[in-house]
């Protein structure tokens, strides 16, 4: 059995929308982060980080755990599923492509935007949390540009083969409005996002 | 034929080690950060992000190109050279933790390290940059608590298997000194690290 741990909006969608195209049965356990669940000891226990996504898995002895970071979940989801085709599986470099899309997400461009909510995991004063915040629709802007213009294939992030790293790419964009930046400002990418939103996954996996 | 853009003391140098545990012929490229080498026009041709390492790849046409992004680099080694047992091939579950320990090393413990001299990615304000630096010693010590009590295995990472995720908690573990944390408050982490200072790869590494 899957079980997403799962807060709606929050990175772990990208989770969601992989395990939504499998087609695999699996379960969505919400997190609330106006409640701080996140933070609360029954969740620490299961993931001491305090955050999610966290994909509970309970098989074989072997293969239980838990696993977290979305990357990794991600990349776990396409291994696990091959029929679904969501990673350019038997050829290295291209699989080496895909990761190093999903690590720029989620140690950049994720963070980019971390830094304007998130801003105390960094700093104390209120003055930098605000300094930070004012910073976040410029570099959301240079990094998104450069996805623009450097690493989006054409329909799909990797070019012709849809894989997970559309779904994270996705549910990054979807923060862009929120962090003042206009997502016609990057013609391809606002393609691309309209493109996921027409996708059945992505249907089901924002109604969780 | 591979070719490494590193920088002596920067994190790829877990993927120069790797590239040395493989006992593969490979080129290192210093860039150098006192130049300001990585965002001069040569190299931003090269990689427009600006940052090391790249992993220039010149193979058959297919598999040509430049791989960025550490977890990304490091499993692509593993993966090129089987041989070299860096990696839990052929277990999806305990890859998964390996691509989740790598992804928590680059998102969230590199990026709190990046905070004590690289903050104006983030913020403009010198109050704001001196308030990250100040806060700097706190989160690296709670991230490496975090590896220590929970995600560190013995006497590697993943426990029996020595793998990519060494190479790396290796790298980000020598930033610790300079970080002002004291790593033998880590017993684990720190008899991890003189594992690792043993190993003649680790040695030829850090003469490139
Ligand atoms: N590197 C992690 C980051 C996870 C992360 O930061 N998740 C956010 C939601 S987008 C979270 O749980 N934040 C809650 C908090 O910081 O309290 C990943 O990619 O999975
Ligand atoms: N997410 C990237 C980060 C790469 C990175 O930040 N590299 C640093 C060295 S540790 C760098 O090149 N900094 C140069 C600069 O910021 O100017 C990775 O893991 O490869």
């Amino acid at each position: 059995m899957l079980t997403l741990f799962h807060a709606p909006g929050a990175c772990s969608l990208a989770s969601c929308i992989a395990l939504e195209e499998t087609g695999a049965e699996f379960e969505v356990t919400n997190v609330s982060f106006a409640d701080g669940e996140q933070h609360k000891a029954d969740y620490l226990r299961l993931n001491p980080k305090g955050r999610v996504p966290a994909l509970v898995v309970e098989e074989k002895a072997t293969e239980s755990g838990i696993l977290t970071e979305t990357p990794a979940i991600l990349y776990y989801i396409a291994q696990r599923f091959p029929d679904a085709k969501l990673a350019p599986h038997g050829n290295d470099f291209a699989l080496a492509q895909m990761q190093s899309f999903n690590s720029f997400l989620c140690s950049t461009v994720h963070v980019a935007h971390a830094h304007k909510l998130r801003g105390a995991r960094w700093a104390n004063e209120q003055n930098s949390l605000d300094d930070m915040r004012a910073k976040v629709p410029e570099n959301m802007s240079a990094l998104f540009t450069m996805i623009e213009e450097t690493y989006l294939g054409q329909p799909w992030v990797l070019g012709e083969q849809y894989s997970i790293s559309d779904t994270y790419l996705y549910t990054i964009a979807r923060w862009l409005e929120g962090d003042g930046v206009d997502i016609t400002t990057f013609p391809h990418v606002n393609a691309h996002f309209k493109r996921m939103e027409d996708r059945p996954a992505v249907q089901r996996a924002l109604r969780h």
